[in-house]
């Protein structure tokens, strides 16, 4: 079992944004000139009639779509190109979003941080070599246990969209923290009190169902939910009890990526193009240990036929009702040969 | 002030989907064969993690994708063209979905019906002339009035998609109406019981701000809420207390689409592309009378600028929190002058 932490170096660029760069790198090239945060407005405002926070971000309308390779962002630096990354080489980096949705600090509070998987520009999380998943998992667990402890946070989503049907602007395999400095709706609903761990139960109901179960192995669970929203939605969970990614030992971290792969492999599978998806990965919030808070990751892949998007209309977002073409156990069938 | 009710002629197709013509309608060609709906699934899953039903319609994969025009399933019948609507002329029409996400009678319960508001096949609801638009208003009233007496509808949702952003399979104007036989996440939230009517102080509020107010007219306001989700959401209801559309006298039913009308013709003129667009409205639930129920329509149109979509990406499907990148007193100075 792996227990050293990860290597991890702090630079404040000018504009006072941090970044960290796990493992090993080399400094930038010499004409270095760090990015900076345009000006902006960042607030949060309570929709009352929703009874949740709005964030408001109107700087993000100028941010960086779709550049080239040769001017990607998340690309380590070298002469004549000055990226997010202060660094000619490195294995992982995180860094302050330059167009971020929350600013610490300003009325919006919370921050925003982008993960950079690797510094290979092609690929995606599916392709992650091993060593660079086993990072990630370390990287991520850092994040988590560094944002969770700040006095502005409530909660901290890990999350990763994925393709341009959901509206992502540069190609890089990234994922996103955000540090939001409240509990979000999602979470709130999730975390109501219950006497047990719903979650808990939810997994041995599809273990003993076994008809949407597509991984179980190593403590790691994965399966279509019987209410999937989305067509092929996956989740992916501890089989025991575990509030987040700290709870767990590398090893249990490193299982749970490779799962988490595993999934994205089959989703790459299934329609034999990059299957566009959101990631999102739900743990406990701050403050006081919750029964209900356990670790699991949602997929939600935005296709739902070759071609044919999953849209979210007026069902969905006018009333809150998900309707949903396909049924799990079907999508559990299709899915499932599809795992390495 | 008009009085009285529209002529409405009931029609059940061979597959017992039931289609009302309202005003003057002609008899379909002697060829007509009524399009029937195919097999399907229809069941209402339980989400406990999202404390929410889902839909599963498992035959809608199937349905009609962007007919041309000489196939148009909501055009008037001809010969060697039998439409959905079992007639060769009509003003406006409503029938059963034939590719529903709700079926009464099997274990989904509920209802959708599909609203064509015009026979025309070219334009959209910002074009309906008056005398369509008066039309419309009484077949959206009585549409609510018969379907929340309905002993197995607990919530009655009239909503329109406009554009292929939003998935929208026919260019043809129409509309839907779901009849669901639980009350949506949406409307749980808004009707909160509270003491004194949300929907009657937010008006208040902004009235009184006058900085997000499009229209003030005739009994009915238009404005951009402080805490929009969407760039340009705008929201149009009663300045008085009114529960559902019968509560209002055909005068203001005609007045607030009127109202609805002039927004979505100023959406089509901020990018000069038609917008696309979500329109809900929410009125009263069955059942007793809540003080929170207030007729309003809202109003998300998809598009942040020229070309760009705004994307539900991991923030608002994963944690439920809304990112806007306008302010809404900015997208409110920008649209007023839009305003006929």
């Amino acid at each position: 079992m792996r227990v050293a932490r990860l290597h991890r170096t702090d630079i404040v660029q000018p504009d006072g944004r941090q970044v960290h760069l796990y493992g090993a790198f080399r400094p930038p090239p010499d004409d270095y000139h760090a990015p900076s945060m345009p000006n902006g407005i960042y607030q949060r405002r309570w929709n009352p009639l929703r009874r949740e926070w709005v964030l408001v971000a109107a700087s993000r309308q100028a941010r960086t779509f779709l550049p080239d390779r040769a001017h990607c962002p998340l690309c380590p630096s070298r002469a004549a190109h000055s990226s997010e990354i202060p660094a000619s080489h490195f294995e992982a980096a995180v860094f302050e979003n330059r167009f971020p949705a929350m600013v610490p600090g300003r009325s919006s509070g919370g921050g925003c941080e982008v993960v950079v998987y690797t510094e290979e520009h092609e690929g995606s999380f599916a392709t992650l070599s091993p060593s660079a998943l086993d990072r990630l998992a370390e990287v991520w667990t850092d994040r988590y246990r560094e944002l969770i402890n700040r006095r502005d946070v409530r909660y901290v989503f890990i999350f990763e969209n994925r393709g341009e049907e959901v509206g992502v602007t540069l190609h890089h395999p990234h994922g996103q923290i955000y540090a939001y400095p409240f509990m979000p709706p999602v979470a709130a609903v999730e975390l109501r009190r219950q006497s047990a761990c719903l979650q808990c139960r939810l997994i041995a109901d599809e273990l003993s169902g076994r008809r949407r179960v597509l991984i179980n192995d190593g403590g790691i669970v994965a399966y279509v939910p019987g209410y999937a929203r989305w067509p092929y939605e996956v989740h992916v969970t501890t089989r025991t009890h575990r509030e987040a990614l700290p709870s767990l030992p590398p090893a249990g971290r490193q299982g749970l990526l490779s799962a988490m792969q595993r999934v994205a492999r089959a989703y790459d599978r299934l329609f034999a193009v990059p299957m566009p998806y959101m990631m999102a990965m739900h743990q406990a919030p701050a403050g006081r240990p919750s029964a209900q808070a356990h670790l699991h990751v949602e997929f939600y892949p935005v296709l739902r036929d070759q071609g044919k998007l999953k849209y979210l209309a007026g069902s969905e977002s006018g009333a809150g009702v998900f309707i949903n073409d396909t049924l799990a156990e079907e999508s559990a069938d299709r899915l499932r040969p599809l795992f390495d």
